[in-house]
């Protein structure tokens, strides 16, 4: 199975000033493709730094994704920072000018916002129906903006670039005992079925433990046994499972 | 300068069902602690992963901060995964047995639960006043609860494990002015200032672009001299600048 990663470029997320909202969208959207998420990294604006992540994440991951850093301010470092992770020079592309070129007027079309056309050499746009400027494709690194309306269009526009595979399907059952009365058990539910994944998440609200049991594969009937199982073995246990609608 | 690094280890941020809401707790307390975080990183639940993860950022950062994986189920593997990053062995720590201990009810103390006493051999344990079980350190490795209302809990418990500098301090100043518009001032502001860093942070509302500007560095004066001609700069663009409270 085709793996993704996601590189977050930006010192605000860093700082605790944001908090990203980018993660969650293309996770969902890539297990929705087939292409699980299996790695994520925030990194500053600093070129070293985005170099070496797109580096290391491009050799492992069969798609890398960015977001953040391509607007026309002195901070928006990511094309350059790309095309040198790549070894490419940078170059200004025609057709993302002739975009840009539709989307201002001529007086404000200035130096800084046509920086917003430059890509690394061989680099295959991606639409950005929001705001135009454009998105990039170089090898399997997709470079998008970090404002999220943008980066979600970018994504829904890019669906074409990804060879996908089976979606993704999960069952998510909530009860409220605590974990260490069902791990035990669910270890062993665990261990029945390899091709799944099974996690538990422990919620804790107002001085009460419960338990969120997410059980999740690309295998319908082995997913759907393992679900009634599940709920056996909470109910076995004196618990009250509630089966999630989202998972 | 110090630096620190998140590794946040688990499936449910990947998949996406789940958003990360300790990477902004952690990033701000360590702001105002001066010791700035420079990287994060999302794993998963896998112990190739974690390992790898842990040992090349103990490398390259002064701190590195773990959170997730330490309770008592079958996918709470980030306890081994540190001991083999650091080659010494899993051992079972008595202090740590004592506090669960105090917590449960002898009945209920099951081998699940006492694997949350389970630390790498070496290991300092870090507190948890909300359920007991307690997270732990080794060497620059801080090993943290993944539930929100616990990690808080135990990264305010630690806060003497670590050696800060000066607080990281900030001033953000809001307008509805296109990125495009301000960059080339901005960016001749961003190089005389070369002791802070300047963020431009577009938004997008309702078809309207603004930005928020963010001064951030432990110089004091210099901030507050870089704030006064911010918000000089923006009003002779015709800009209405609006200084933010919480920056």
């Amino acid at each position: 199975m085709a793996s993704a990663c996601l590189i977050i470029i930006g010192n605000e997320i860093l700082s605790g000033r944001t908090k990203d909202d980018n993660l969650q969208y293309l996770a969902q959207r890539l297990g929705e493709w087939g292409v699980p998420m299996t790695e994520a990294r925030v990194v500053p604006d600093i070129e070293a730094a985005i170099v070496q992540a797109v580096n290391e994440c491009r050799r492992v991951h069969d798609y890398v994704f960015t977001t953040g850093g391509i607007g026309p301010t002195h901070d928006d470092i990511t094309a350059a920072a790309v095309a040198k992770a790549f070894g490419v020079r940078l170059v200004r592309d025609p057709e993302a000018v002739r975009r840009l070129q539709a989307q201002y007027a001529a007086g404000d079309l200035n130096e800084a916002r046509l920086k917003m056309a430059d890509v690394p050499e061989g680099a295959e746009l991606i639409d950005n129906p929001v705001s135009r400027a454009p998105g990039f494709r170089i090898e399997n690194v997709f470079v998008l903006a970090g404002i999220p309306s943008i980066m979600r269009a970018m994504v829904d526009s890019l669906r074409h670039m990804v060879v996908g595979g089976a979606p993704i399907q999960s069952r998510a059952v909530r009860f409220q005992l605590a974990e260490g009365v069902i791990a035990k058990d669910l270890g062993a539910l665990a261990a029945r079925y390899p091709q799944l994944t099974v996690g538990s998440y422990p919620f804790y609200r107002q001085g009460q433990f419960g338990v969120v049991i997410v059980l999740r594969g690309t295998e319908g009937p082995a997913l759907e046994r393992a679900n009634e199982e599940l709920n056996a073995m909470v109910r076995a246990l004196g618990g009250t499972p509630v089966q999630e609608t989202a998972a």
